[in-house]
């Protein structure tokens, strides 16, 4: 498989592993290379020191490409730049916030820059800042979500019809069939969370993984919009904000359940009743953990079959 | 193309137009029959007088299969069936209900049952219950909707995996390429509905259809969640309705907000800002009125197009 993903990042496969906050560290990121897909650092859950340690074991542990996802709205973004430049790590996959603010200078410092986005509105603002890829992520994706609740299915043809730049399709992916799909829909590649948050290089708590392997339909849903919207698994803590949310709270009171460390509670502490447990409603089909490498492998099986079967 | 939808309605293409109240006449069936999809009269929003001349109208105007959608909730639903059985239309597709009700006594009149379905574990019911084939229909789909919010992108693979009559997608499809998308993902054909709503022969009043053709993303939204969730275009309407959720306002208060014949308003009387008026995410693609046969044509073409560019 060579097209413009594949080229972008030297990779065989166009999947890419998303950087989750508490899941995705260099264990996961470099079995997701390692296997020819691209891995992915999420830096958003790490201080610069862990950064940089998960960076140089991850070094050590692929020869291949890797990157790291940085949410443009943390408070250590610029730290995180300089430990990846220090490094040579020069991909790097931004979210949550402004494409125009740091592109430029990030592409002087030789970056690859891909950001994420959840309208085509915001893709075409990621490529006047001259990114070189977007991630459009539906509303089906795990974790902090669009206001706008595009799904993949509607908006990876949006995000086709208004860029040029390479589009990554990101939101209920899970499989080499919905891989394909998101193809024929538009887009260059895909990426994928919740089947690699429950794989066995995830960072994830064990409770978090095994919840994820339990998720049936409908078990997930749009949280905390009045905050930042966030997909999660109705859980105890789900229930607080929802009943909540209905009684008419303040942003104040909303953020005060919140708190600190509700996401490293949920999913890397393994408290998956008071924790927050981000997971897209793709989790439904998924049943067991598995290595990361084998996924990537079985994504591309199933991709080569619903590939040959449609043309039947 | 053949496969089990089109032997079973008889049909050319594996396209279905909805049955949408106050769009889907005998004029838009009609179309969409004689240019080898598979037209549904839209039974919702008629009285048996009034569903009586349309089908007598639809026999007139085409010598193919078509069909009528009939909502279970329906206050007539029993006298639309004898007036169906009277004029040997008996291709039924039922929606918003329990599909066991019926299904046996529609069988036993020699009727082919389709039940419309926003779950896999609906989905179930339906093929426990004798149903034909079922319609899966996203969380990016037009009108009345599913408490669990699951998208077409996650709904069509758990809804394939559960059951093994014939399934057809529905929510986000509206071109040649979402229906190759569609299939990919598991299911045997497509239900079109936002696309023909804004068709030529649609009944829906010109006001509405120019609406339609300027939405753009995020002007849809999922509305009346307490009540029965609906995806509405964002006008004045929708908002007294957000307005009156957000201020906590009980079931009542939004029943009477509501009224009768709000639907009415906004999509036959074309009162744009105080109706409610019901399309599908996908309608942020649609930007022209066209003919229904050139809908199916064009569709076709795509998916076709689509087929050849991912075998290459």
């Amino acid at each position: 498989m060579n097209n413009r993903i594949t080229s972008l990042f030297e990779i065989e496969y166009p999947i890419i592993q998303a950087g989750m906050i508490w899941c995705s560290g260099w264990r996961l990121a470099a079995a997701v290379s390692n296997a020819g897909g691209l891995g992915l650092i999420g830096a958003g859950s790490m201080t610069p020191e862990v950064l940089e340690e998960h960076i140089t074991k991850c070094k050590a542990a692929t020869n291949r490409p890797f990157g790291v996802n940085v949410p443009l709205i943390y408070q250590y973004v610029e730290k995180q730049f300089e430990i990846m430049v220090r490094h040579g790590v020069k991909l790097v996959f931004t979210s949550a916030g402004n494409p125009a603010k740091y592109t430029t200078w990030l592409k002087e410092f030789g970056f690859t820059v891909v950001h994420v986005v959840a309208s085509a509105r915001s893709a075409v603002k990621c490529e006047q800042a001259g990114v070189d890829a977007v991630v459009a992520e539906g509303f089906e994706a795990g974790g902090h979500n669009g206001r706008e609740e595009t799904t993949t299915f509607t908006l990876i043809p949006l995000v086709r019809k208004s860029v040029q730049i390479p589009l990554i399709a990101a939101g209920g992916v899970a499989t080499g069939r919905g891989m394909l799909a998101a193809m024929v829909l538009g887009a260059d590649g895909v990426q994928v969370g919740s089947r690699f948050a429950a794989s066995e290089e995830s960072s994830a708590h064990q409770a978090f993984k095994q919840k994820i392997t339990e998720v049936k339909e409908g078990d997930t849903m749009l949280s905390l919009k009045r905050l930042i919207p966030v997909r999660l698994i109705r859980n105890a803590f789900f229930q607080q904000v929802s009943d909540s949310e209905n009684r008419g709270a303040g942003l104040e009171e909303l953020q005060q359940l919140l708190g600190k460390g509700r996401a490293r509670l949920g999913m890397f502490d393994g408290n998956t009743e008071e924790g927050e447990l981000e997971i897209g409603q793709v989790a439904a089909m998924i049943d067991r953990v598995q290595p990361a490498g084998e996924i990537v492998k079985e994504m591309i099986e199933e991709y080569d079959i619903a590939r040959k079967e449609i043309t039947q």
